[in-house]
């Protein structure tokens, strides 16, 4: 899909999680995923299940995890690195298949992986972020893990982004890889993460697995400070379908390897351009995840404006990008406003609902669906048109205020609820 | 569907909205619906689109509305008349097919439904509960409404109430009715209700329309706060869909003919045995309405115990009952029990997960899946076979606290969005 760009200065780049420099990632297949026909082809890679990202250095490294009460065992173990460490790793290792989640032996397993990829790498465990996505309750066979590292770290290389980006992939479809690159005091740096999610995606956190480099020289927290910006604006506006995930995590690594001067303050260009640029990647993959949704057929871009503040704004983009019925209509491209003033209604935020206006829009037009919180006359053949675009703009002012915020989703379809009938066989 | 009694001296009788003494019903085709072929058949009743119930007697009445934020005109409207009359109602008008909500004319031809509606049967208009129910933001014809009304009173009757249930389904594939009969004092009271409801059903209030009448002498105070306590129990607790419709209404009558000394205390034998029996009609009609959800082929019951207090388990539950992945597993028969967890785990309540149990059961068994929050060994060939019955049980403990409470839903099929990516027309 194309990106979108909202800095002039800050330029998309190929390379995924290897676009900055230090960064090796490998991804092979080692027998968590089932073998089939598919892993047999040798155009459809999307069968590996595990992966390394490594840095060649030590990298001030920042996380933010699931809020689901129910954390996986990797979750744990990570958090518990990352606190141990002061925020700095050096490697990422992650599988698809299976989440090491709700098992009685998870934090052994997920302590064991740490350990494994640490000694095949040559560096302490506690310097290893972890993270598994794919069933929830199923005990993860650590066997298999244990045979990979050693070919996982064989095959480490600076172009491994694509075998490391299809090796988290579990439902999607697509691998999810974007890059960009900037300037910072006449040094180039870059950022570039992969992602994998498809359902059981909501805020907050609704990322399901993140990962994300930059050979920015940023303090840890600073790091810290950009990413739970970014996730406010991206991951946490992205909903699929309502269930917030176990295992949602995402990492990002900062090695420095860009030579600009360490970035030390927030009231600093340099940290603000930081900052846009981590927020440009998160965004575009924000919106790949939301495009590659369970059996999504569009995506659905919703923004609101003229609310009193940002937090408003968002809540009822939120609200209505997670409307199961606006969902079904978007999928049916029929342009059944109503859907959007009830999932309005029910947002639990302040708003006038008179003052409500809507409308509906995709590269082949707008159309003007309700002034004022009724419904205003339109061409419904004209809707149509729009409606069957892939990508649908949802666009909502509430009021006279200057809160603006954006939220993505997809549409339900039959395949969505075909994925997941029975989605551990 | 087989009817749920919780209560020994509370026994189920027949006659919905007519159970109760002194009740008269009505419902007709008026041409809000469109016509087809299913209307010129007379085994087919459900084109009916608009009905009256009414009582012989000035009636005590209490209402519960939408909480959300876009009200329909008639909820508004239904409002103002109880405010005017402090709580006295003579009768009730439904339509189906239009919701009259998001419409600039709405409120003045809500009120003009009262008017007409009085007018015809010689009472006063703010005597009226006026309700509408189908697609928001169309304009309401209010011409076929003003000749339905000879008709309608002309036809109303003391065994009316099937043709008044049938007027009010949208896309409900069944009549809603339940009524019950218990003793107070030596006499006899009735309390019957009907209900409709498939879609953008989601607490609170999670209704879409019901009519509650009774024959019992209750103050309009008492059954307000009967009426509070039955909603907070069954229709708050209901899911279908996460969408709260705009003109959900539970309205209930009690005219007084029963002859019973006019129950004023709530610490009282007589007003709890009428809390009971008020819950057991609005419970059985939730059942029902879960039951009947928009494309749903399974009922799902979870009930949460072990929890410190009621409202967590409420809370709990209702989580369960509305995570999609968990509806779309029970579609397909499927155990995936760790999606039971992860509703659990995202629900905003405080427990301690590691105390988590929960069981799958239906009338072909019961297994348990999840033990002190990790999975247990189970036969999946016993699971299917549960999980192959159209009411399915979800027991879930979460500790060792008193509060339990029960929550309905449906699961998500391939028909859910059919029946909503073209629902306008």
């Amino acid at each position: 899909m194309k990106l979108k760009q909202v800095y002039p200065n800050i330029k998309f780049i190929d390379g995924g999680v290897c676009a900055a420099k230090g960064f090796r990632a490998s991804g092979i297949y080692c027998g968590i995923k089932k073998p089939s026909i598919d892993n047999q082809d040798p155009n459809r890679p999307h069968k590996n299940d595990i992966c390394l990202v490594v840095s060649d250095v030590i990298a001030n490294t920042a996380a933010v995890y699931t809020q689901n009460k129910v954390k996986g065992a990797p979750i744990l173990v990570t958090r518990e690195n990352l606190s141990k460490t002061s925020g700095k790793a050096r490697a990422v290792i992650a599988n698809s298949k299976n989440a090491n989640t709700c098992n009685a032996d998870g934090e052994e397993k997920a302590r064991e992986m740490c350990r494994l990829a640490a000694s095949g790498l040559g560096i302490l465990p506690e310097e290893v972020v972890v993270a598994s996505t794919g069933v929830i309750g199923q005990i993860l066979p650590i066997e298999p893990i244990a045979a990979a590292i050693e070919p996982l770290c064989a095959s480490l290389s600076y172009t491994g982004n694509e075998a490391a980006a299809t090796a988290i992939m579990t439902t999607d479809t697509v691998k999810k890889e974007v890059a960009v690159e900037f300037e910072i005091g006449g040094k180039t740096c870059r950022i570039g993460g992969m992602a994998k999610g498809s359902g059981m995606i909501h805020p907050n956190m609704a990322t399901t697995l993140n990962f994300i480099t930059t050979d920015a020289a940023i303090s840890t927290e600073l790091l810290a400070k950009a990413l739970g910006y970014a996730v406010k604006f991206t991951y946490n506006c992205l909903s699929v379908d309502g269930d917030t995930s176990t295992n949602d995590m995402v990492s990002v690594m900062a090695n420095g390897i860009a030579e600009n001067t360490e970035i030390t303050k927030a009231d600093s260009d340099e940290y603000r351009l930081f900052e846009n640029a981590l927020y440009t990647v998160m965004m575009n993959l924000t919106r790949m995840l939301a495009k590659d949704g369970e059996g999504a057929t569009k995506l659905l871009e919703c923004t609101v404006s003229g609310a009193k503040d940002t937090d408003t704004a968002i809540t009822v983009a939120k609200s209505i990008i997670r409307s199961p019925l606006l969902k079904c209509a978007m999928f049916g491209a029929d342009a059944n406003w109503g859907r959007i003033l009830c999932a309005i209604g029910y947002a639990d935020a302040d708003f006038e609902i008179n003052c409500v206006n809507v409308s509906l829009a995709s590269e082949a037009g707008s159309v003007r669906v309700c002034e004022n919180g009724s419904g205003c006359a339109f061409s419904e053949e004209e809707a149509k048109k729009i409606l069957l675009k892939d990508e649908i703009s949802i666009l909502v002012s509430i009021g006279s205020g200057i809160g603006e915020a954006t939220a993505w989703g997809c549409d339900l379809t039959y395949d969505y609820v075909k994925i997941n009938g029975d989605y551990r066989s």
